[in-house]
């Protein structure tokens, strides 16, 4: 439906001045979201955003470094911050730390004059929101590349444009969601020969209450928008809670967001920023409290289902650890497959959700279009595809970006001296240009036997990092079983799969059916496993151990308002 | 959308016969939940079922008594049974008792096949299993009669047609949100001079595993069908586990969902009966298997809350108790309030989630087109308004239906005694036509004042059954306000109000978007505060600790599935 349709209508010249800019933009969106063919707003071409562009983003977030964040909010109670870039430099950026009572009842005063905004408005502001932060996305690429240890190419696309586009759907789904029921209805029910009884019912949306966006270290934006947007669209005030690692990125949003709702006339403390104390633990905090009925939560499984069972009294949105596999049968493009494969273990040094870690490959070789492989030369060859892909240093980090923790370093040292098994490419250490500090390393790639329960209990648990293992298979059907267990008992955010085989390639999409997982097909080009594209493609699925929901579907918007009906006779 | 638009194919004679058959049915249901206006497929006058439906279902009902109701399930350890109709007679029907692991095993086996089915296909199958029951509504309406204590008439209209309606509505919301991404998609990303990258994708609605029914005893098929329908359309198979006092209506369902599955190919272990023993607790172990992914009840806040709290692994859609408030502080149709009020109190002699409990009414009294009127008189007038709707024994009879069980009988006693205070109204014992041990009473109106600490006490907690409460407020802002305290305290299922004044109209309004209780608006004729309609009016909101979910809407189905993706370069 188009965005003029229903809803109230915008209340202030503000706010109809919103409406008007970015009337369009939902529009599209709306379109987008029913077709699901490729779309966005915003360029994710760094130099569409001005000759300028990049170096003033810099120097805006140079400018930003070793200062108080100027936030004024509610409840503060002092100084917070510490954030390292995986780069090297120490941020010393200094946030408002707030009173967690101060903020939630700042957020529930704010809720009211949110709440009766209407879908139309608020989606209009959160428009608005997203324009600002576009138009700030070079500066937005250098906060998530010191946060997240991202290359910079990557920083801005996926901690801008991108994240800004799966904002953007949130919002889309939102607002469609809410409007899905007229404002207004009439109901004549006939009575035989008597009048028939006439009523006229009106129908609201209504927020559910207090949300929560408890955010991650390596996709603070990417990560952090579906659920902020998706519970602000449908009027739920929200408290961020950021990664104590990857603050700037979402406090950076917080003080947009804040401008945006007051200059349009509403409460800013509908978004507050939550920085943390080391160690405070303000997840739990806020979690268990009675106010909060929406969490959004990134991060590790054990903290995810620690709020799916404790925080009962919200809806909570979990996305957890998984691990996702890559069955490599056949193929007929033997070396397009190589290079798609050595890129998606390579992106991010495999610090995504999405990086496949297992690859299965039966014992016996595989069908290729130069020719049967055997499992040692698909193995080689891949380890080769990695090498040549990551040969050139300056080359290696833009794609690697940094290692963004001391758990991912200790896993690439673990795998470095053969704790995970025997190596089929050894993890490389990579110099960067201009951060001498970063730890840039490259994949380890672990040859493992699926018939062999000390590598099976290697392979079967998360190794969140560039580690993946080159897994021997008896057979296709091995592969596939293996693929629908590790769904089932580990989670998985992706599948992929190379065959040229239907049989094979039928049993696979059955078992990815069946598990819970999507699935990507024979991908030789310039897609990848690990990449979703927003208003097209589902994040996750939520039928599996890895995310009880997805990015972004009805299911993630519909349950964060409910609606309120009154009715009279007419 | 039209229901030909999408989703696979039927693939057998049997299912597309069943489509065919059904196609324009669902249609209007997409159409009607989109409008809002009055519509329903299912007759709800007696008579359009024929001339001899209402002997035949009789004769069918008593041919079900005192006997082995047949039903062929796998798992089967032997019989349960012990029903009692409230009109007095034990029905003395045994069902099939199952060891609850050999349920949840069939119920696993048998999803892969109905999950493949695809939407279209199960929306038919679910519109034929609709369709018998409706066929034999005079069949329900004894079984619900002579579980429920509802008077023939309602176990009709609510037990058939209405809660066919509820059912038919969850199967169009099913199919709806199922349907909302294309089957297919495809996807061309621009690459600037390059070749755009080109993938096709496809989405596939996959169900979320084993869903659990826990059955009411005052509204078994009403309150059951939609969670019953939107887990069968939505792919999950269903174990329906009765209330013991209330088994006959769901069995009968059951039975004929079997025969329907069976006829169309599918596994009938789609749907599987749990009757329980007595204090076997059944709803607690089902809830808590791992492979229970859906759960559905309706019944104590007390068990709901538990269920909320434990059943993590689920997806939990409750419906609690409540206490509903009726704000009386002007009228431009007194003897219309009066008669609606009156009709609201005694229907089902308020053993309905819905009835008004507490009237608050202004101790200074109303004004009405009769002119002023005080607290007294009006408290007085609707005792007489009920005293007269119900002065004639049959006719009392057959509005009030028979106390439920042991405890509505208690609550009457009590009330009867002056143990909830003052009795503006006493309850009367009404001689039941035709069923001399029927325990059918009028409803008491107890007088209360806001004031006092002790009364409130008692109007404050549900009351559930033929009692109400009217209660002395200082002021019409002193309604709203205690309008709004026990909505967000106690929950509600229903407010209801009388005004002439557009100020305190707009204060209830508010005060009900605020809480989140839907509210019905100066009702004089023949639509009812405890009365919704399906395609129109939400049963509950989701918004109050009453409820966690509504009748019907996305937010009720759009979780009981997930999408899986398939992508491919095209």
């Amino acid at each position: 439906m188009a965005a003029a349709d229903r809803g109230p209508e915008p209340t202030t010249p503000a706010v109809a001045e919103l409406v008007e800019r970015h009337r369009e933009t939902l529009d599209r969106a709306l379109a987008a979201i029913t077709a699901r063919d490729y779309w966005s707003p915003y360029p994710e071409f760094p130099k569409a955003y001005g000759e300028s562009a990049a170096a003033d983003g810099k120097a805006a977030f140079e400018a930003l470094l070793g200062k108080p964040f100027g936030l004024e909010q509610p409840g503060t109670d002092g100084e917070t911050g510490g954030e390292v870039s995986p780069y090297g430099p120490e941020l010393s950026i200094r946030y408002p730390h707030g009173d967690p009572d101060a903020l939630v009842r700042a957020a529930q005063a704010a809720m009211p004059g949110w709440a009766a905004a209407g879908p139309l408005a608020r989606a209009a502001v959160c428009l608005e929101i997203l324009g600002r932060i576009n138009a700030r996305s070079h500066e937005f690429a250098q906060a998530v590349m010191h946060t997240t240890g991202q290359a910079y190419g990557m920083a801005f696309q996926a901690g801008g444009p991108h994240a800004q586009d799966r904002g953007l759907e949130a919002v889309a789904y939102a607002y469609a969601e809410q409007t899905r029921l007229p404002r207004q209805a009439g109901w004549t029910k006939p009575q035989g020969k008597r009048d028939p009884l006439v009523m006229e019912k009106t129908f609201t949306a209504v927020p559910r209450g207090v949300a929560l966006l408890v955010g991650c270290n390596t996709f603070p934006t990417w990560n952090g928008y579906p659920g902020l947007f998706a519970s602000l669209a449908t009027g739920n005030p929200v408290i961020v809670k950021p990664h104590p690692r990857a603050v700037l990125p979402l406090a950076l949003t917080v003080r947009i967001a804040r401008q945006v709702l007051a200059e349009a006339g509403f409460d800013p403390d509908v978004v507050l920023l939550a920085a943390e104390r080391p160690d405070e633990g303000l997840a739990k905090v806020l979690a268990l409290r009675p106010e909060v009925r929406i969490i959004d939560y990134t991060g590790s499984s054990a903290f995810g289902e620690w709020l799916e069972a404790n925080a009962t009294q919200a809806q909570v949105y979990t996305e957890k650890a998984g691990v996702n596999t890559a069955v490599v049968e056949s193929t007929d493009d033997y070396a397009g497959m190589l290079g798609n494969l050595a890129f998606s273990l390579s992106l991010y040094s495999g610090q995504m959700c999405t990086t496949p870690q297992n690859l299965l490959i039966p014992r016996g070789g595989i069908a290729t279009d130069q020719g049967a492989k055997s499992f040692d030369e698909v193995v080689a060859d891949l380890a080769a595809a990695i090498g040549k892909l990551l040969g050139d240093d300056a080359r290696a980090a833009s794609i690697l970006g940094a290692v963004v923790n001391p758990g991912v370093a200790q896993r690439v040292e673990r795998a470095a001296d053969g704790g995970y098994g025997e190596l089929a490419l050894a993890p490389r250490t990579v110099a960067a240009p201009d951060f001498p500090d970063a730890l840039v390393r490259t994949p380890a790639l672990v040859k493992a036997d699926a018939a062999k329960p000390d590598d099976a209990a290697a392979f079967l648990s998360e190794c969140f990092g560039p580690v993946s293992f080159a897994v021997a298979v008896d057979s296709a059907a091995d592969a596939v079983e293996l693929l629908r267990r590790s769904v089932r008992e580990q989670g998985a955010m992706t599948a992929a799969a190379w065959t040229t085989s239907a049989v094979v390639e039928q049993a696979l999409v059955d078992a990815c059916l069946d598990a819970g997982v999507s699935l990507s097909l024979n991908l030789t080009g310039g897609v990848y496993a690990n990449q979703t594209a927003a208003f097209s493609d589902l994040h996750g699925t939520g039928a599996n151990p890895a995310a009880n929901s997805a990015y972004c579907d009805a299911a993630f918007v519909a349950n964060r308002f409910r609606t309120v009906e009154v009715r009279r006779h007419r």
